[in-house]
């Protein structure tokens, strides 16, 4: 019950847009998922910014971060990120790199990130912070050698989420809902820990409740209903990413297709 | 003089949608309304973020949080804050759930929250601190049980406001527009008080001014400048509620409805 | 050269339009203007939100704030902070009173409210703080009584704003326009002092500064740019108020001033 | 290969109205360009707001910030600014002057601005703060005289961003894009690091990262995908400016660009 390729590169624009729409990536960062059907391969967009991404903007690439066709466009400078996490996760299938404003914070200052509120475990019960200078030294920050995506990638180990010294955050998730889930929700976390810790001593959650809390908001239904409130929200915006244009190939898929945009676009 | 219950199911979604287009509610959270008719009943939404709450998405609980008829989605699992504190307070008639990002900060550091400016009593007299661990230790901190309903409903007392350590925070009324009114004056509230602790000591209102300001500003036409002032802000947005379908089932209710509709759906 | 009565209710519409839009008034709050050719007389709307008001909602006063007609609908509980202005200070031919989210932390906490940039002085030289309790005692903080007003008025002596304790603030103005532009900028200049008490110890302009600056920043030309900045702004939101009734009564008044509203409302 | 001087015009609107839609200028500020046939000249637009500029408002100026031709409209007070920087810099081709709220709070307080994520560097290595009182005394602020531009040029030396005490910022770039990247993740730094300073100590790049991480953000790759996100952006609200009118006038141009309009101004 794999989903179709065009399926995938829908969702997967519209990963992208979510995130931008509800305020963790701007005109940088990026988003991708593994391909369903070969692990040795993931989709990744061209250099371009997230709240822009369609459909026929996705590349494939190898998890040596080559791409499989050669791209008609620019590719992101930092896509090792995505492939190296591949590589050393086999059960994560989407990965995010993004510089939220709220959570950059925890990335500049010497304040230990963690999960202030019920949704806050979503982050992963621990979230470690890799800085390039501990392996690398002086760099440009960027993260674009093979080796500095593997250094990133042993930073993350089994979490699900890593901070980057002045730089910003990469996420994870074993489908590309669940990253989207931790992804907007960590940064939510980020922003009341902020608030709370302008007023006075904080009490995160103890270890128990981490543990406790994590897979309860991952359950299906919670996720369901942050899809459906993040997807109509766009819809009104009118955001939603056009349909691929393989959609419109053949006529079975056609007509199944063509029904289900023709809902989405709906203002 | 009581409401028809599709009047009812009509301004309990756009109490729904209010609360969320004020910011204080996001995709969870929830808002319910006691049955005007029967106290040993309420409506309450299925499973599904305040601001795409339609009418035909309320549901009719008894007060065990146990929906009357089997319904057609899924049912929010926090259901029981409601049911429990309709079991514990005759006088309330309408409660939110919420986890506003002004007063999650209360909830997190040890900062008391009192009310700052005239309009702040609305949180009531006194706003207790409910905290999971006092009674079942730790848990993934949702009130998804029926003693832990009871439990928040207790330390609710006779006040209308009660913070969730590390989880948000239940606002009651008496009638759904006291307790939108209510929930959207603390938030300000919440946000004056953590803007004024960043600058300096903070000086609250004292007792005597709390209990003259409650009052004064739940009088009625405070609240339907506030009302007509959050629908029509709904209505520019293009966000309000569709009508509920049985109002078009009768010749003479429909006739007076769409006419209202009409003027409500104008952009 | 005075403005016809129906220029100046179009105005005052459109100035309590563009203060709510700039984000300093909510849904309470309001301003008034004194009548162009009658001194003892002023503008005010009924009890409504402000980015509701329309011209026909404006109501006329005499300095002892009552109203000159028996008025159709509700009036502001607070009415009596224009009429007090306009009686002590016949060079204040404007009032705005409002909750700004920027400017409660300074009338909540123990922080002086000073001029930190250029623009900062049109709050005037010096900003003084009435507290309800001095004159009072404990009360709902709201200035009802003719005695508040008074008290009020007092307080605010010569100069253009007044903090108030524990509620919000009042500004003046010699026209409309520079209510507006004394407005909003006394409140951008509270919103950058917020900041930068949060990250170290600020200096704000010396005494001959904000005797140089507030006049420069007055002149015309700054003031004509920032309202056309403003009235754009409102139009490209299509929130610009609709025209007076009595626009369209004359045959001659009708052709000039349909093509003035043709103009604004175009979008 | 130079643009033509329609180009210019319409690139130098669409920065004024990108930076004002990403936050940075509000109603007052100015950006200019310099000519890109004779470096003896610059445009500027006539005194009017950033996001509402239009082609047709731009004006030329000698380096003496004297008008080539008399001038229909008001001219910016604090025109100089631009010219004193383009005599001193002939290296500098763009400028940007204004209040952003995030970068205000440290020209008021005792607090060094300084890179903290790795596309701070973009302010340049290193960003002096000039104060008026230096040179000037005490003044209304505002750089309205050649000497006060002088000065301000002088303070600004080799680097590409200005802090001014108790004012604002100015900017300049090698060309109108860089410029325009310049200012607008300058002012996300500011975001950033302010942020950073509430929770604890903060730790900016180090020399060697700033010298490293400020050309790999300026390369053509990130500084093209900033712009399509920016001017989409503009495109999505309405809000890109109107082609000038020149370009209507020959029959080549017209064919070309009315193209290239037309698909700029598609919602």
């Amino acid at each position: 019950m794999t989903m179709s390729l065009d399926d995938v590169r829908y969702e997967l624009a519209l990963a992208n847009r979510i995130i931008a729409h509800e305020g963790v990536l701007d005109g940088f960062g990026h988003v991708s998922v593994r391909h369903p059907d070969d692990p040795g391969r993931y989709f990744l967009a061209r250099s371009r910014s997230p709240e822009l991404i369609e459909p026929s903007d996705l590349l494939e690439f190898t998890l040596d971060s080559e791409p499989v066709k050669p791209p008609k466009g620019e590719m992101y400078g930092e896509r090792v990120i995505h492939g190296c996490i591949y590589q050393a996760r086999p059960d994560v299938n989407a990965v995010c790199h993004h510089h939220s404003l709220a959570i950059l914070p925890f990335c500049v200052a010497d304040a230990p990130f963690a999960p202030v509120f019920h949704m806050g475990p979503v982050m992963g019960q621990t979230v470690p912070l890799w800085d390039s200078r501990a392996d690398f030294g002086d760099t440009d920050l960027m993260v674009s050698k093979p080796e500095e995506g593997r250094s990133l990638a042993r930073a993350l180990g089994p979490n699900w989420m890593v901070l980057m010294a002045r730089h910003g955050a990469t996420v994870a998730g074993r489908t590309l809902r669940e990253l989207v889930f931790r992804t907007v929700y960590s940064h939510a976390n980020a922003e009341i820990q902020w608030r709370a810790m302008a007023i006075g001593n904080i009490a995160p959650l103890n270890e128990v409740e981490r543990q406790r809390a994590e897979p309860r908001q991952l359950q299906p239904r919670p996720m369901a209903r942050a899809w459906e409130y993040w997807t109509t929200r766009l819809q009104k915006a009118g955001e939603l990413p056009p349909a691929a244009k393989s959609r419109a190939s053949g006529p079975k898929s056609k007509k199944r297709v063509s029904k289900g945009r023709a809902r989405r676009s709906r203002r």
